[in-house]
This record gives structure tokens, sequence and C-alpha cells, in this order.
């Protein structure tokens, strides 16, 4: 698919409903890659205007002196043909089109849907779109949103959905979680869902792919290639559409058909996907997949500083399917020479005590100890203060742990700098991110509810089942 | 419980287990009436120092020269007979104990907290405790931890864990939540979970209660209270040890017996209970159960800026057993006023499209003609930039609607700033706070997903539905 690829690297790209005089969303398109720090050329198109942000206007694409990789066009949908018609002219390789008000508009659209498709193809113009954000690419310094992060993630977004895009690449920043590519495809009119998933499986900046799907036109393509990249990359998948209400919803989003349930299960299962249902699971699971580690089994230990929440963790355990490992006595003796004697428990699920929010050492030491025990696959750790001292000693117990970590703890919380964190003498605020990034590469994943945790571990478990099989 | 009432409002409090040479868990008890703004007196314990923290310091309670009427202890477990002695002696009202070391230390520690209960009820002398943090009141300006808020809000949380408790206040404040009351009673070997409920039911700065239980001694007062309580001021209700992994963590926390799930189920169901399973759905059930208006029926509206979200919306509505309304046509065509031509849908699952980021008068507009349809009882709204232009916008519209308004959003995230919220001109930090709070006040709750925007708002339409058969 080196075609996506050279789509992924335009050295010059055109916007085309931009204005220097009227705030339009263009202008946010063509302000994305000045944000993102672009290094080819930029070209904005208006025939009324002499320039744009401080860049010469030109009055279409057909007039720009050097040749134009990538078109982004955000123009009222009846005046999309005639833009395509000059990037045929001019020839493009690619163009983006933001414009809504075609297939998900009804049968009218869906027709002026297939028109435009069928012009680009014979002109030989690929279209990202209609009704869609676009593409996202640190590497080469192109984004479809000010403000996304300028540093590379090894996890790629690949959604139907435009406005998601940013809010996943907007928020995931964040929570510490960066990604190599995020692609919206909208309606998918030529490039589809499948087109992207085939480039993804085998674009070495990425280990991990998400998609966000409403439906997709090939699904017997769909089934053979997620079969295929699964067995090399997880892929995580936010199917909508699953309900009444929500198929209702995805007719006049992007006009797909959301499928059966029942089919859409089938599909997951077979291939080895893993479902997800909301933006928590993402960052939560994104992190857990991110993590070097596969759990040999289901053994859990979990560990907390507060008595109540290790109860409510080990029965979020239990109940998503992991069985509380029970520890050896060395283990016990070990912990209990590191706790202090009383309000705390060295045996699972194990209880630090208050002492844990003080000490920042206790978290690592106890992990050290349980992970090394033989009877464990994996910990999870209730964590109410996220700190950089913790994180870094949890790193140093991870490199001899080597089996996966999950926390549950709020990254956002650790981001906002109040006098309690000040009263803990941490480190927080938005500092921390870099600290939080390297804890995933270590293996550690973080999680916004003990049920999270349980669910994101319990499909690392079967993801390793299914890696079993698929050999 | 004007006996409870009195504990409340200490006018002196000792405090033993402190020091000015060596930092205690005691010294962060002493210091946390300091940082509330005590007003009574304050006597720290220790025979061996003249002053702590400032404070002059006694040899013993005994030794105080006015009355005492709180004591709260963090001494070695062995120590702790004899400082109820000391109190029994002095004519002290209440003790908290903050020690562990007792009935959750097995059969002995348990032989030792009746012993304790038998000396203090023979000297008239309540117990709050053992293994617990005890109590926090903004408006007679106790506290267990430093940090807690000062402003009191409308629920109370009663728990048998005591971290938990720091936790829930620290975390809940950030996310403009706040409490009238809290009370950790730990082991509970005196004044337990029912006096509390008991207490809390008839107090009146409480609204709504929540509790964290892990088991309760007296199922039937439980019982009798709880359904009689509920009929007047709903009770969320976090039960942990529901599993084998997790009764085994409670055995070892407080002590208790965790009682069966399928006992706790018909418990929950015959006293309109509303359960919750972690922090996050603590949070945003507060916020539902804290807004005045009840549902009419199962009708909701779905509304989004992004479009993939109105779709998973709708799912995890659906799903639910919530039913996305059929808007009336004069709804549809208001709303084609406000909404951009394309990119948009007016039918529900209603999509404002990403023109809603910048246009902070949109969602505000789009909620009072949904909210004032016939055919709608209630709206959730998926909104991922909250901002106190679009919160006081949507309170407007509130006024009129008065029906339950969900939206989906992360307080937490609106509390960081960043270049994203500089780009959309909105206000964000911590001086949001308050207007969140007037927001959850004026009947609009914030929820951290749209599983658990859905899963509340059936809650509490299940409430509505206990409350009409309980008349």
């Amino acid at each position: 698919m080196s075609e996506i690829d050279e789509i992924f690297r335009p050295r010059s790209v055109a916007v085309v409903g931009v204005s220097d005089k009227v705030n339009r969303l263009g202008n946010l398109l063509l302000y994305s890659f000045v944000d993102m720090g672009f290094e080819g050329k930029l070209y904005p198109i208006n025939p009324k205007e002499e320039t744009v942000m401080g860049f010469k206007s030109y009055p279409s694409v057909r007039d720009v002196e050097g040749p134009v990789d990538l078109v982004v066009v955000s123009v009222h949908p009846e005046r999309v043909p005639e833009i395509i018609d000059d990037c045929v002219a001019k020839g493009v390789k690619a163009v983006v089109i933001f414009s809504s008000g075609f297939r998900e508009k009804g049968e009218e659209g869906r027709k002026r849907e297939m028109e435009l498709v069928e012009r680009a193809r014979a002109g030989g113009v690929r279209i990202i779109g209609p009704n869609c954000m676009g593409l996202y690419s640190p590497s080469s310094k192109i984004s479809f949103f000010p403000g996304m992060p300028k540093e590379r993630g090894v996890s790629a977004f690949l959604s139907q959905s435009g406005s998601l895009t940013n809010i996943v690449g907007l928020f995931s920043n964040l929570r510490g979680i960066r990604f190599s590519k995020m692609i919206s495809v909208g309606n998918a009119s030529d490039l589809d869902v499948n087109d992207f998933l085939e480039y993804l499986g085998s674009d070495p900046e990425t280990r991990l792919i998400v998609c966000y799907i409403e439906g997709v036109e090939d699904g017997r393509r769909f089934l053979k290639l997620a079969k295929e990249i699964s067995k090399r990359k997880p892929i995580l998948i936010w199917k909508a559409g699953e309900t009444e209400g929500g198929a209702r919803g995805v007719s006049s989003h992007t006009g797909s058909l959301s499928g059966s349930r029942e089919i859409w299960g089938a599909v997951i299962k077979q291939a080895g996907l893993i479902k997800i249902e909301n933006f928590m699971e993402l960052a939560g699971f994104v992190t857990v997949f991110q993590n070097p580690y596969l759990p040999g089994g289901n053994r859990v230990v979990v560990m907390s500083g507060p008595g109540g929440p290790a109860v409510s963790t080990a029965d979020a355990c239990e109940k998503a399917g992991l069985r509380l490992a029970m520890l050896s006595e060395e283990s016990k003796r070990k912990l209990a020479e590191i706790v202090p004697e009383f309000g705390t428990s060295t045996s699972n699920p194990v209880d630090l005590s208050l002492s844990s929010s003080f000490d920042v050492k206790m978290y690592p030491k106890a992990t050290e100890i349980c992970g090394l025990d033989e009877n464990v696959d994996m910990i999870v750790e209730f964590m109410p203060v996220l700190s950089k001292e913790i994180i870094e000693g949890l790193m140093n117990a991870q490199k001899k742990v080597r089996k996966p970590i999950a926390i549950i703890s709020s990254v956002e919380y650790a981001m906002v700098e109040t006098s309690v964190s000040k009263l803990f003498g941490v480190t927080g605020g938005m500092k921390l991110i870099e600290t939080i990034m390297k804890m995933y590469e270590s293996g550690i994943s973080v999680h916004s509810s003990e049920q999270e945790a349980a669910k994101a571990l319990v499909a690392l478990l079967n993801y390793r089942k299914y890696l079993e099989k698929a050999e």
C-alpha cells in the first residue's frame, strides 16, 4: 500500500474553503498544518483574496505553480465536484473532503457521492471522506486539528467519526497516550476502512490499531484483513450502531449500514478483535495492549493502599473472570517486612494501608515481591496518588517482574495540581506526561476503574489464547 | 439521635499519638483539625513533649484543664484500653479510634475489641472505629484529613473503609462534589453503620446518602432503616465483598462478614437502594440524584457535537433500557434553524456537528428545544468541551426544561488548562468548580462515560418507580 503511504507524506498541501475575512472551518484545517509544523508548501485557495493567514492565496488548485500532492476541501457540497475537476487537472494525488452533505443525507446525497468518486477515479485522484477530518501523522507533520501532539506514539486510530478523532487525539494526550497515525474516513466513499486497515497492518510505525467503526461495505474483506493483521498487531474495535437507536444515528452520521450485532459478534470473535465501548476503555485498553508482556494465566494479585478499594478491586477481578492468586508463604513473609504491623494485609488482596501514600517505596517493593511469586500471573494496583516518584519505582520493579501490571488511578487528577499533591510532596501537573508515557512502554497500564482494569486484563489474556490458537 | 449530633459538634478535641519530634500519623489527624479551621480547643496528648504543632501538650487526657468532648486515638492497639480509661475518667463523649489491630486481626483481636467496647460503654463513652478515619463535617469544622473542602455539600458519605473516605472527599472536590458529612466507621465496634444511617436519615444537612459497606451485623435493622429513609432520601450503596476474593479482603480489612450476594441483592431491591460499583459511578450517580427532577418515563434524547459519540451514546442508552424519543416535527424544524445544514442531524440522536465546539450557544438552544418537546423525558448530551459559557447557557435552558439533563464530559479535563482550552476561548481550570457545583444544583449531572450516564438515568427512573410504590 505504498499509495497510501505516499498520501501520508505530502510535499505540498492546498486547502480550499479558507478566508482571511470570514472565520471558516477551513481556516482551522489550514491552521492545523501550520500548528503541526508542516515542512512542505501550503497553498490557501480563495479567488477573492490575496493572502490567507500570511500565505499567498490562489484562485484555484490549478493556478498553483508547483505540484500539489494533497488537497483539503471544506466548501458547500455542491461546489465539491468542480474542485475535484481542478484536482484531476492538476494531477493531485489525494483529496480530503471535509464537506458533508452526501450519502448521510439520503438517496440524492448518495448519488452525488458516487458521481464524485467516479470523477475522481477516472482522473486518478483518491478521495478520503467526504464528511471526515482526514489524516494526522506526526512523522510527516500533518494534522486535522490544532493542538494535536507533535510526538509520535505506537498506536493508530482509524475512525468513521470525525470529531471523535480530534477528541481522542487531544484527550488521550492528557493521559499520556499518543498516536502513530490517525485517520478519519467519514463516509469512506473511495479509500475505506479496509484500505487503511491493510495499510496500518504493515505500517512499521504502528504496533496497535484502534478502530471506531459504524459499518463496512465489504465485510468479507474486513474479516480476512482483521484475522491476518491481529496475529501481528492487536486490533481494538469500538463498534457503534448496535441498537435500533444507534443504527438510526449511524445512517444520518456516515450513511453506513451498521450491520447486525450478531454478525459483528461473530466477526470480532473469529478475528480475535478486542471490543471497547467508550473513551475510558479506549484509553485503558490501549495502555494494557501496548504492554510487552502477555499473562501466563488468570491468577491476579490485587494491591491497594486504601483497604476499601482492595476489596472492590478483588470483586471486580473475580467477576470479570480472573482468580485471586494464592501468595506463597515466602512472599507473605517478605511483605510483612515492608508494611506496618496493623491496618494491613499480607495475603491477597494485599492492603498496604494509608502509610503507602507517604512512603513512595512501598508500592514498588510490594510489586516486586508479588510479581516474582510464581503463583502470580499479573498484578492490579489501586493507587490514589500517581506521582513521578512512585512511577519510577514501579518501572524498576517491572524490569524484574516481566508480567502485566495494571494500575487504577487517575492521570487526569495527577495533572491537576492541588493542595493535596503539595501535601504528599509528589510531582504532578503536565510535567508528569513524559514519565507516564515511559511507564506505559515499560509494561504498566493505567485504568479509570477497577471494572475497566479487570476487563482489559481479561481481554489481554483472551488475546494471548487467540494468538496461541492462530499459530 | 441527638447523641450523634453532639459528637459531630465537639467544643474541644484531644489527639493521642502525636509528636513534634517524630512524624506520626496522629500528626496528620491533629493537623486536619487545624487545616479545617476548627474553632474549639485542640489538645495534643504526649507526656514527653511540652508542645506539639504549637499547641500545649498534656501528659494524658485526664490532665487537660477544661472539658474534652472528642478524643482521636492513634497509638499501638495494646495502648488503646488505657486511653479509654482516661476518657472515661475525664467524661469524654466519644472516641475515634484510628488505631487498627483489632477484629480484622482474627480471634484475639476480636476479643480485644469487645473488651474495649465493654469498658467504654460501662463508662458512658461512645466509640467510632477502631480502624477508621472518623468524622468530617464542614459545618462544625472537623476533619480527618488535610486538604478537605471547607464548604458543605448536600450528600453524606458513610463508609467502612477509611482511606476510601479521604479519597472520595478529596477527589470528589475536583469534580465539584462536596459532602455534608463523611463518616468512616471502620470495624464499627460500637456506633455502627445502622446508627449513623439513622442519624443521616434525619440530618437536615443531608439530602442524599452514599454508603460503602462491607458487611453489617444487624441486617434486619439495616433493612428497616434503609426502607424508611430511602422514601425521603436516595441511598446509594457501594457493596464490597461480593465475590470469594472480595470477601477474603473484607475479613482482613474490617473483620466483617460480607454476607451473601443474594441476600444483599434482595435487600437492595426491597429498600429501593441504588447500587454503584466504583468511584466513577459514585461521582456520576451523586450528581444525577442531587438533581431535583425525576423523569416521567424512559424516552431520552441523545445530543452530541461529535457524531460518533452520538451513536455510541444512543447504543448505551438503549442497551441500558432507555428508549430514543421521537422528536416532534416542530422540534426538528426548530433544531434545523440553529444547526448547520450539513454534517448534522435534527432527528434523535441529534448531531450538532463540530460547529457546536465554537458556537457556545448551540448546546443550550438545542437543549431547550428538545427538553420542551412533550415526547421527551430526559436528555443525555455528549460534550467534549465543558466551559463556563456553555454551562451557564445550559442552566438557563434547564430552568425552562425541568427534566433531567445528563452530560458526558470530563470535569477533570476541564480543570487541566491546555492549549486546547485556550484555542476554544473557554474558561477552564479550578475556577470552574463553583460553576459546576451550581450546575449540579440546577438539575444537570455529569458522567464519565455514556454507559455510566445511561445506568444512572435508569437508576433514577427506577427510584421514581420505587417512590410511587412506596407511597
